[in-house]
């Protein structure tokens, strides 16, 4: 299942992707939220290039992951860590597909980050790793765009990576990818590969992950985890394109321009 | 004004503090939400002691502030920062006066932090500081309950700062208070009094707060943001009470028991 969050003249809503015989991918609404007991799929239809996609949730919170592949640790100029490297960002930067990432004028320095992110989709608290896969709704491609001179300076890295619409997630949360297996997950800027990496080099994988996080914080429906980027981050500038590409999930792109 | 939310069997509500001639104070609730336009109080009153007061305001986002009392800083071995050091602590550490602060099988050193809070009025972004105050409700107690062992450990401090009780506030948001005029602050433990700090003393005073985090985030309504803890900072342990007192906000008091 793939779902969506739309604009709709009577305000967001949600969707699934169907394609009826012969007719290409479209957008079926639901009626009410993805997280009830129930999903009520209407017989609203439209074509998936005819709705606008937005962000496909918007969290209560947004977990990261800090240096969870090992090149990008070391690119970074530290070894992996020993425990998984949490931080927030605020719901407040989160944009949806085909948004523009704002560079703020603050900095100097915003590069890219490609990364898978699991979706929450149901109240976790305290689970196992083996309990974590069932408290996953689905992933979607995310973006952790970093003021990298601020990251150095501040210490803690919320403004560093806080910014508004420094978390492009999207384009929609699909159940039908198991990160588990090995993925590929892109940055391309401008059409060019700048980072590609595996899940299956994730030094914690998203179930650990899951249950690390769980163990002190309570995950809400439509939490998000963001799991750590691999190597190859770099600078985005205004004009630029900048797409995360997850196999099997999709292609999230938006443009980059200055902060007005 | 002072404003409080309260446990109904029709779910929270807000309400304002009221003194009926005579009779001592009372909660009136609202019809509604204390960001709407107008504020619709109604004749619904009840005695406040005999009304259950939740956290205050459930915000989208907590925003703190690290070493922002010169002796705090030092006593934690540095110097004060030349920069407001920003963090973040998930919503759902949130917990409301009286509520069981729950000590973490995880850590063995949590701290106490007792802080001022202000709460956010209106969606607020990139103000200057002589346009901050006008972006504040109002001020609230809180605790910035910390796990002192992770914090040293983790490096960011999400995990140390984020566990679920780790975010008292309370008792309500009042509008009746300055603390650019320097409000007293205190921690008490069982009674003793273990922090004690002016607001006078702050490096960055709360409208340089309000317009640095504007900066690079957008402050919603009910958004939160604690201000840093004076010197004192110290263990609780399970059985002990921990009390915030702010001059003229009123005192926030939370049992601290270990997890389950």
């Amino acid at each position: 299942m793939r779902l969506v969050r739309v604009a709709r003249p009577s305000g967001p809503a949600f969707g699934i992707v169907t394609e009826p015989p012969g007719k290409g991918e479209h957008v079926a609404l639901l009626d009410g939220h993805p997280f009830d007991e129930d999903l009520a799929v209407t017989d609203q239809l439209a074509p998936i290039d005819q709705v606008p996609l937005l962000a496909p949730i918007i969290p209560s919170k947004v977990l990261c992951v800090g240096k969870n592949y090992p090149e990008h640790a070391r690119e970074m100029g530290t070894e992996p860590p020993s425990e998984p490297l949490i931080f927030l960002k605020p719901a407040t930067s989160v944009i949806g597909p085909g948004d523009t990432i704002r560079l703020p004028q603050l900095s100097d320095e915003v590069h890219h980050e490609a990364e898978v992110a699991a979706v929450i989709g149901r109240l976790t608290r305290k689970v196992s790793v083996e309990e974590a896969e069932g408290a996953i709704l689905g992933y979607t491609c995310a973006n952790d765009v970093t003021a990298r001179d601020l990251q150095r300076r501040d210490g803690q890295w919320t403004r560093a990576k806080g910014f508004d619409t420094f978390c492009p997630l999207g384009p929609w949360i699909t159940s039908e990818v198991d990160p588990g297996a090995g993925i590929t997950v892109r940055a391309r800027v401008d059409g060019e590969v700048r980072q590609e990496g595996s899940t299956a080099d994730l030094m914690f994988p998203i179930p650990e992950l899951v249950a690390y996080c769980s163990a002190f914080t309570t995950l809400l429906p439509g939490d998000v985890i963001l799991t750590g980027t691999p190597a190859g981050v770099g600078p985005i500038t205004a004009g630029q394109t900048v797409d995360v590409e997850v196999a099997g999930v999709g292609t999230l792109s938006n443009p980059v321009e200055a902060d007005v």
